[in-house]
């Protein structure tokens, strides 16, 4: 396999199979890929890269027509030796690290929507897991940080304690019971990111081939992690109520599932809240099928409504569910913090998978974030949050009500800092991103959210990161570009199209 | 299987199979290892626990004599009711999590003697991987922190660089340079130490079950991901030259391997360094069959003698070794920073990986390192050290040399904080451990850093954290152990006993 260092272009640049075929052009020339060297199967190519296979075919086809490759039928492609080259030898030496890729890493790919949204610099920057770097607490960040040195520093530098430094254990212990959640810091394990924790969960309960069911659309994030252990990934759909546990019924009757993964307070990207009689379906099938239930509640803390519903973790009888935070929302990601509350053997479990994977926790900044919730910052930061978080929900949602074609379908999420819309009809997705990007806009494309290439007709919204006066303006530049694509789009007419706005 | 949170007791408490039995007892009487619930195959324990089988079996045995469990011939052996109690459901309700976990997780076990050294608060602490707390660098630590979140914050809250944060990334470049190591800012990543560089390889390019070739003795967190990533491991021995490049040949001509970790600068935990000749031969080896190498430089920057070599990576013609730092013994363990150079294939796959462990790097704790280095605070500190370091080993040697009987092997260390010591003959290292932990003195079992239970007759002590009034006492009173548990033991006049003093 090639090293896929292929990325769309940054500005329109012509179909995504003359870019292709231009990158590999420029490969071939440079020697990076060698002479005689066999290019992947289309199909693989296109899963790779998540575009068509089409695509890939027709690139193929125009490295042919320019002699960069030949095609030898029942063999493959291979690049041609440049005029006067011997055939072999050719390539500059390199290892092959290719061949010695391991399962795994072979199954660990991005969504190709990642690609395009890694760009920073839009003029209006809608994309998702982004904190508003406008109102950061960086003098409260300083404070704490210089406590915990100046402190703590001697201490820290001793044994570690394998669940993470105590008095932040304890902190969390009491800041979880605003969710419902009565522990005690003995209960809690604290781990780098919300993202360790699906990882070290998929680690210690998750065999290689095992099957795990997410939502979809769902949390990248978990699907990367669970992928990357090589999980057969299971997709239950979502709606108003959130995870459809009817779907889930079926799925558990007929075959084992090791692990469901769910965002219940703030579904990851649709913005649902899961309702109180799935609760009850979802925790009655875990504990009849004996499955542990991964609660994601990245944004437990940051609810906009009123007092959010308790975890679904309070329902727990028998300390199956696993419950996930995280402070990347409430503080910034680079912080890397996150936890676990969990039965006790399996956070043991977890904590050894820890010792595996990286040692111990990063006790400094441990320590600086447990000053920060002593001290009451982070409280006071979080309800200035949630009070920006509002007010610019509300005039997205409005813009987007006001600027996007009728048909296009808004959900007012519960929390968090993203809105899902969903366009009337199928889209040229690639298209759309493009259009937007040409006017300065920057949004994460539905598909990013689904393991199997679905919900290109999909945006997701972040207000978290934007300000009052560029939500407007966004929007409209989004209308305008929705609009162009749409009428391009022989989908529009056909009977997809909903009308449907909640 | 059980959850093992046995651990030996703190203080001398009996033979080791009383105290398992013990614990056992109390686990079922509290109901936590439920009637009817069948115990560990004695083999599975004593595997798990790094005890001897016949210890386990001296334990059920005594269980059995307390009417604690009952055994049926070829089924195994079963928790008994308790007198009145209905033979089922009588266990308090509790998640089964012991049949779900994976293959990795039940193959991630810390070796016995980490047990007993978890355990902080000996008088004389010689056990490794710590750092000298009475010279933590914390004033500059806090101006680091300060000024990296004053001035880069909200950048660190944008978006955040897979490889790690750019300006870190070019100090490091510019570091490993005193290596010999040419490159530039691109071919790093920079990690959660180097624990999670070796997971993150293991990852990429080791499918479970296949073979990786380690260091024996050998640093034990490279085996622990190993064996996470449920490889298999072959240990290959090390002498006075580093590891035995004659062994790992006849290993790569009978076997496919698919990587080589080693600890060429100042092998862990014996401290000698990998000579010129072997490490040609290592890099002949690793071409001839195409196989990676890693090379875990984690005491690179602490070298106590004149100019080190340079890095077996500075060799690399194929570009096939993978160089991995860190700075927990220049600064402290709890930043959890380390880095990676290798080929950039390799590199953006590792990025990728780690994306899925944990989605990115904890870029204020780069940030801060990156204005250590850029200051010149991070120089300062470790030239302060390497004196330090010089002047305690100095003592520790001598002290060893006067404490220890005849026999006892004790190699001066070319780097590092830790001093290797293999005592005449085997002793029981269990009893060795607990007299010396009884005279207040700490060290690190050798067994620690052999996966298979060997190393029993030797001792790892590090002199990183103790201050050099301690340690004459600290030998001293090591001496007194150790005669004392020889003089008990039958293996003293056997005709392993080693007269060489290296």
């Amino acid at each position: 396999m090639l090293d896929l260092a292929f990325r769309p272009a940054p500005r329109p640049a012509g179909p995504v199979y003359r870019q292709l075929a231009d990158w590999l052009h420029a490969e071939i020339a440079a020697g990076r890929i060698g002479a005689g060297q066999k290019l992947p199967a289309s199909r693989d190519l296109a899963d790779a890269l998540g575009i068509g296979r089409n695509t890939v075919t027709r690139a193929y086809e125009m490295l042919l027509e320019r002699g960069d490759v030949r095609a030898h039928v029942g063999q493959g492609t291979f690049v041609t030796p440049p005029p006067g080259a011997p055939a072999r030898g050719a390539a500059p030496r390199g290892f092959a690290w290719n061949g010695l890729l391991s399962r795994s890493s072979r199954a660990t790919t991005l969504p190709a929507a990642f690609r395009t949204a890694a760009r920073p610099g839009a003029r209006y920057d809608f994309r998702p897991g982004q904190v508003d770097r406008a109102s950061l607490p960086s003098g409260a960040l300083q404070r704490a940080f210089q406590r915990a040195i100046d402190r703590r520093l001697r201490a820290l530098a001793a044994d570690s304690d394998p669940l993470g430094f105590a008095p932040l254990r304890e902190a969390i212990a009491d800041s979880v019971a605003s969710r419902g959640i009565a522990c005690g810091a003995d209960d809690v394990l604290v781990v780098a990111g919300a993202q360790q924790a699906i990882d070290l969960v998929a680690r210690v309960l998750v065999d290689p081939g095992e099957a795990v069911v997410v939502e979809q659309p769902g949390y990248f994030g978990a699907t990367l992690a669970l992928a990357a252990r090589e999980a057969g990934l299971i997709g239950v759909g979502v709606d108003a109520d959130g995870l459809r546990t009817g779907e889930l019924a079926r799925i558990l009757r007929s075959r084992r599932v090791k692990l469901v993964f769910t965002t219940p307070a703030v579904q990851s990207p649709t913005g649902v809240v899961l309702s109180d009689a799935r609760r009850a379906e979802l925790l009655a099938l875990a504990d009849e099928h004996q499955v542990p239930v991964v609660e994601d509640d990245y944004d437990g803390e940051l609810r906009l409504g009123g007092p959010p519903m308790p975890a679904l973790k309070t329902l727990d009888r028998a300390g199956q569910v696993i419950y996930v935070g995280t402070f990347s929302k409430a503080l910034l990601p680079g912080l890397r913090l996150g936890y676990v509350v969990a039965d006790r053997p399996l956070l043991s479990r977890l904590a050894l998978a820890r010792v595996a994977a990286g040692l111990q926790g990063a006790v400094v900044t441990e320590a600086a974030v447990a000053e920060l919730l002593r001290s009451g910052a982070l409280e006071r930061h979080v309800r200035a949050l949630r009070r920006r978080h509002r007010e610019r929900r509300d005039l997205l949602l409005a813009a987007l009500e006001a600027c996007l074609p009728r048909g296009a379908r808004v959900v007012p999420p519960a929390g968090g800092t993203s809105v899902h819309v969903t366009l009337p009809g199928l889209v040229d997705a690639e298209a759309l991103e493009q259009e937007a990007r040409a006017r300065g806009v920057a949004y994460l494309r539905g598909d990013a959210f689904h393991f199997d290439g679905q919900g290109r007709e999909s945006l997701v919204l972040s207000f978290a990161n934007t300000f009052p006066d560029e939500i407007q303006a966004g929007a409209e530049r989004l209308g305008q570009a929705v609009r162009k694509v749409l009428a391009a789009s022989p989908a529009r007419r056909t009977s997809r199209t909903r009308r449907s706005r909640s």
